[in-house]
């Protein structure tokens, strides 16, 4: 494996760390390698080591390049500073991805606490998405003002375009509060972005893996399921990029969006709601609700039900389904 | 294992299924066991057998008495009826406790879509209230009225008094919209509550256990985290009632409220927020803030943390908080 | 789930235990089920209620028809008697198999133990085999004598008609020396029977299914792997009988037999050892020596190596490999 | 993490790759670590980088110091040069300690194929032994000749000296014939060594940790348990080193030796073979008998039963059990 460290800025102290796996040879059916680049936190005032190196090690095993950005803190964390930081990180890693044997379209970011913060501003208002962002017991609201008076609310920022996410927490952490997760998540769903969220029961603020080597298991009960978090995203990822198939990954099993609303022509996999925003569709709503036994008007139905999963639940035909889905994918989706 | 069927509303069809392991004996350490009551989904219009018998056996094995209760549905589900219905089932397990070998304090409530709202609805309003519940894909919020317009949105009916929540659900569920176990886990956090949650990234609606003789895997691709929801339900309830130990079980791990809000006496568990509700507590805080370098005044603190943890976080020795926490300690906590 | 005792021998108080659940209806592509027979331990003494109930429950979870034999044991042990017990169970299953909705082909059994050797037994001696055998710290050698002075020692027992295993133990066990396995196994590998084995680092004898309500945990320190031979079991279980699929189940993706040795024709599947004892087979393996670069004759190969993955190893061309598989596959496999 | 590759021998082009992780700072409580040693397969013809760095991950994230030597193979695969490779390697790791940070009695080697062979020859017969050895799929017997006609048989060399092992391997390894395993765990089991092993049903030679960038999953049905090596493994080890604790590494819970049969003096913790062969033991173990309701002499008991279980099996009182122990701790264990 290569190791290096590059420093990209620094007079605000700023350096990226690249662990690089080899492709081709032995690994002959793995040309490139997906990559993940580890935000660590620290409250804006320092990049912890316990977020840092003991999680790359998880997803260099899962086949990933991982980066590690040690981003602008204490007196320099001054926003915009840290997501610039993250900007110039993402564009080096799409830069070199050839060099570096990287898909480029699947590029993931992690972060924890502050840099679950800044991981979140990358999903949400970066010129340079992440194409997944991983949240840990991230400070995702207002409360990121109580370490860094000038970083945004990245829930506010939110919209269809926030990469898709995987959020986790635990109940009770005491320093950042499970809001911010909750209410990213209700962002999220509010734009149907895709995400997987597991929150724990109990458990201390900063667990990193939560391996006893990283979170000292000998003080306190510690929630035995938070573990878990780090398979499951390596699970969640693959699920989004694909996995490791021949000179290629596979097709992956879940779409960013979880319905059609910002695709560029209606479909039944559009919400009721969104479709009944558009006259044309509203009339084919009405009409269809019309042919049914169903009580009320198309605003009574479930809003936020995609128009196939309704006609599923009324065990409308197929062929039915069909024929609205081709009307439907006539009218542009303007919104 | 002794089974057997008992009719508990003859002219609305509502019986409850009894599964119960032996004490005792060769479970020589094992006097009683805690239980779980099992309510089935089906739309308020059947209770779903995928949802009955396979959901038993995994509470079976982890060593649970275990009960499932055909609710009223149809054209007798018209509300109250199916929570009356919870009501007598509760109350008999606990009047049976002795006979049954069941623990009258450690008995949990599970159900699934339109029976997750039953079980939140027996977790916030029922008089015998489950000491734990676990909401599967459940229908919490007004979306209820979809199939049952009599049935109440749950969410609103969340307070102090609501049980520990155990949630899980899937992110793209076209049935039931993920918004409600968002908006349920909001209100708990709101009051305090425990919870665990658990939202995989893609899955059909009704996935029960997800073992493969229950769902069908061989259609779509089903998110393969899914029935792992099993295992860490059986671990969450374990921390909520703690484990088997000897004659009797252990001490819990997880409390069931996460601060000290809802005390009779104030402490430094209680959030800044609620303390500062309280004219002596927003003194002694006061006082405090004034004595501490932190700039600005008490009202520009994380109102949602603890007292304690915002002390740790400012470097306050240990026995200043022991202090402060006997001062508070002496003013009732009216709200 | 229909529950019933069913009495076998009165005399010698053998009973078997059903548990049946449901097929079609709800559980439309499932209209039948694999089974598996439960043989509980203990010494040929009695049969332990802690191998009986809770081993019933992940198998009925994981979608099986459960069976428990409670076979001759204390002044009926007499051998053959327990085996005759097992025989009588298994030809009631496979008789009944269509009222009971069984696969009458996917019928495993499980014992521990005293009953992990009457599993053995049923594996390697029975008339009515088992479809596959899993043997929980069993007494598979002549250690068996110890507390039943009749019964045989199975190892011996084992030949090419024996079932697939699934074998484990802990390292320590002091009261069934892990011998016992090692040397089943042993005989497993010479008949080229599958199998799989987990023997965990040390653990107490009789741990069952391991969970905190069989077996104490507040006592010692119990290898925290243990429990998932469990899990493991019915994997290995769906290996071999196929995992449920539409109306049927799916294709099995191990074979009962790791290489052809005993197959009515020849093939390059059968190891080399098998085939040089067949006067053209050696002839066919002499001339392919010659014309290889290797050194040697034909019996310094190794003798238990498939010529398929020798050939395989010096890079013998695909087509050249098919070609001998033909030749082979004209010989009749006699021994 | 430093990353270094250090020549130990360069005329057999022998390397040691180090990855050091960081101890103190904001890992205050971990002033040392653990290590591993891995030697990856090849047939003593190369040294897989699929058994490389993809074995070094999982160790690093459980908080391993480790190691990656490539021993001489090809020309210089003659024995005793990649055994001195490793002894070389293992000195130097021991060396120094203090500067990498390594606990000196605590470091385990893990190898596969035939570096699985090389792991057991320095289990077995190095000079300086691991304290711990993983074999992977190894080839422990005479098979070794095959790749590496100077190589030794590892089963012969298995003596009351040998270290604690972990044994994987698939039970239709074409290559590697699975009695290896089998035979080598039958040597550890009578010199008492202990030892955790898992077979898998099926599935390539070769496989390394198999993730799926590392073991192709695309072409062909590979059992799903396989992976589980990797954290059982981990698990073991902290079995035998003692998981994270304060400033130390905790106790261990399992011991290199399952009974005492080793010791300097005898105990009840003998087996009943080994002191019968000690003639004043024989004494006492036959008053016992004598005393006892058993029938038969003392030949007649199981011989590999340790007497403390023997006495718990026929119910002797614990203070009786004391009594015995400590007249037996009087008795030099002479062998």
């Amino acid at each position: 494996m290569r190791s290096e460290i590059i420093t990209l800025n620094k007079s605000r102290n700023v350096t990226l760390t690249i662990y690089l796996q080899s492709v081709g040879g032995e690994f002959s059916y793995v040309p490139k390698r997906p990559a993940i680049l580890i935000l660590p936190g620290g409250g804006y005032q320092f990049c912890s080591d316990r977020e840092a190196d003991p999680v790359a090690m998880p997803y260099l095993k899962a086949g990933y390049q991982v980066f590690i950005l040690r981003y602008s803190v204490q007196a320099h964390n001054q926003w915009p500073n840290p997501l610039e930081d993250y900007e110039q990180a993402m564009c080096l890693i799409r830069a070199k991805a050839k060099e570096w044997n990287v898909y480029e379209d699947k590029v993931a970011v992690i972060g924890f606490s502050a840099g679950g913060h800044l991981a979140a501003a990358a999903a949400t208002m970066a010129e340079n998405k992440p194409n997944a962002a991983i949240l840990g017991y991230g400070v995702m609201g207002k409360d990121v003002k109580g370490c860094n008076a000038s970083a945004p609310d990245t829930v506010d920022a939110v919209d269809q375009y926030t990469c898709p996410c995987f959020i986790f927490s635990t109940r009770d952490d005491g320093l950042v509060h499970i809001d911010n997760s909750l209410d990213f998540m209700k962002a999220l769903s509010k734009y149907q972005i895709a995400f997987e969220s597991h929150i724990y029961a109990f458990g201390p603020h900063g667990f990193s893996t939560c391996d006893a080597s990283v979170q000292n298991h000998n003080n306190r009960d510690i929630c035995s399921r938070i573990p878990n978090w780090v398979e499951d995203s390596i699970g969640w990822l693959q699920d989004m990029f694909g996995g490791f198939g021949e000179g290629k990954l596979n097709e992956a099993v879940c779409k960013p969006h979880v319905t059609d609303n910002y695709k560029a022509f209606l479909s039944v996999d559009c919400t009721i709601g969104h479709l009944l925003m558009n006259a044309a569709a509203r009339a084919i709503l009405t009409y269809l609700r019309e042919q049914s036994q169903g009580s009320g008007t198309v605003d009574d139905m479930v809003q936020n039900m995609t128009l196939r999963e309704a006609m599923h639940w009324q065990g409308v035909k197929e062929e039915i389904i069909v024929g609205v889905n081709e009307q439907l994918g006539r009218i542009e989706n303007r919104i």
